[in-house]
């Protein structure tokens, strides 16, 4: 098996520039336009072995993907349209070259459904697979999506199901708890494998976003997260209603109600966005897109709470995942 | 000692968010402004423990200050000036918060110097320190410095002096080794620490390029490793005299003539910009900047030499790190 310090790092970067834009490479940097009028919005993420990816449920394709993915997912919650990636790659020497070519094999095909592009990047050996990805994006100043522009009397609107990718990851790491249906068990891995940020929903929006700002965040790190995070950064609570959270197909009837409510606040990496926007721009929204559901309403009183059949939840962003504790 | 798992995730964001611009902070990105007219640059560095720092020779403010001053050189050599860095962390849980927080003033330090700031990261677990740091700068289309500008006739120029860092880090690992005069032991060390991008240089360069297209490298990954990537990127050959290469003072009397001139060539690390550019610019150069000195002028013929005293060396770029190699 031909392995990275087989190949050497000449022929390595070689190979890897196949994968980018020919006149961006062989310099120190990539240049690169923006629209005028556009302000440059950019965002980073860190993904690293045995902690964001491992072998047992995602393939060297999927990480590229989902790299790809939350980092045009961020770009979307900001309301920007992506202007090109740079990847930060350090590998143990013994890395299959088979591995690396998928997992940019992942982060083309994914950037390219989004009409982007790797525009940089650098590579260095180090004990274990890790990856940085920057995104950048363009957006005009008065088409940024922001946190912290939810008002009282918003609508909360999510662009579609949540606790899909959970219950995917369930799947993999549980193999012989399928669910009754097998396409059920199908969308959920493929939720989970091959997210898809939800730039397409931007252009809907433009028109809202020249009365008011719209609040918005993606939901990468749960439901939940995103709108105690949303009411933080603006001021005020929420109030959801449990049974208007669209869930997965067959995820009831496979875990449960209560585990399927949990998963759609808490799962995470959904990768959908959340809105907090005025009630005419929500019912229009839900109207045009299919997957677009009114879950809640913004409330002065600052509880983020889930009315649940009558019982009343408290939101927390606390059972979200703590990188750093023990 | 306090370590990021004493403190979690919480806290420790909300220490290093003190680093950062505060209107930056808080959403999924950061949006900036670029000046009408100008593009955007990006270049991105991974930065491993052990790999491309240790302990031994390196503090976390060093660590911080290398990470942004070789990013910056990056943008230096394409002529661009900064808008910001990104900052990929990934941290073992054990590590200490005061090297941590050493790396950001660092990386604060030398952002500052320069005019720029942190305007956006990630953080997460992982086994080993790795930084991943991406620069963003903005430069007009017309005074973008690039590798394949260089033509036969032209001047190599060097901002200057060569192999002070590699002389540095010889003295951080055998410190019993001193040079006969202390000062050029402090100033090679401070090179090797303290690196200073040349963002200086480019409004020199201005007028020049108003008249013609410069070719430009840093000379991170070395002296002989610049020209030749100049000469291959531009088609051409160079012909460099070894007594005009300028040199660390002391370092001579050091070391003895021939592994100054190897560091000089081949120890990298020292961030200067070499150029390829017309004889009345270089001479100008040379007048203006008290450090640039005229090393040599490129040639028709594809070799890369230097005179060095009648002997003739070739230029490669094989002493140079080769990531994955064995």
């Amino acid at each position: 098996m031909l392995t990275l310090q087989d190949l050497g790092e000449h022929a390595l970067l070689q190979r890897l520039h196949r994968f980018c834009p020919p006149n961006l490479i062989g310099d120190d940097g990539a240049v690169l336009p923006l629209q005028p009028g556009h302000k440059l919005v950019v965002t980073t993420d860190v993904l690293v072995e045995n902690v964001h990816f491992s072998d047992q449920t995602t393939s060297g394709f999927d990480v590229g993907w989902r790299a790809a993915a939350a980092n045009l997912s961020d770009l979307a919650a900001m309301g920007a349209e992506p202007v090109g990636l740079t990847v930060g790659l350090s590998l143990p020497p013994t890395t299959p070259w088979d591995w690396l070519g998928t997992v940019y094999q992942g982060l083309i095909a994914c950037s390219q459904q989004y009409q982007t592009a790797i525009v940089g990047g650098d590579l260095t050996r180090g004990p274990i697979a890790t990856l940085a990805i920057t995104a950048l994006g363009q957006v005009q100043l008065s088409q940024v999506l922001q946190r912290s522009a939810a008002q009282v009397g918003d609508r909360l609107l999510v662009t579609g199901v949540h606790g899909a990718s959970r219950a995917g990851l369930e799947l993999l790491l549980h193999p012989d708890r399928a669910p009754a249906s097998p396409e059920h068990g199908t969308a959920w891995i493929a939720a989970h494998q091959r997210p898809q940020p939800r730039l397409d929903l931007l252009p809907w929006l433009r028109p809202w976003q020249a009365q008011r700002a719209i609040a918005a965040m993606d939901s990468s790190d749960g439901l939940a997260d995103a709108v105690v995070q949303i009411c933080r950064a603006s001021g005020v609570g929420a109030k959801l209603l449990a049974d208007a959270i669209p869930i997965p197909l067959g995820l009831a009837a496979w875990v449960g109600p209560e585990q399927t409510l949990n998963w759609a606040l808490y799962g995470g990496e959904d990768f959908e966005l959340v809105l907090a926007l005025p009630l005419a721009a929500a019912i229009a929204l839900q109207d045009q897109i299919a997957t677009a559901t009114i879950i809640g309403e913004i409330t002065p009183e600052p509880e983020v709470i889930v009315d649940n059949g009558g019982e009343t939840l408290e939101l927390t962003q606390a059972s979200g995942f703590q990188h750093f504790n023990a």
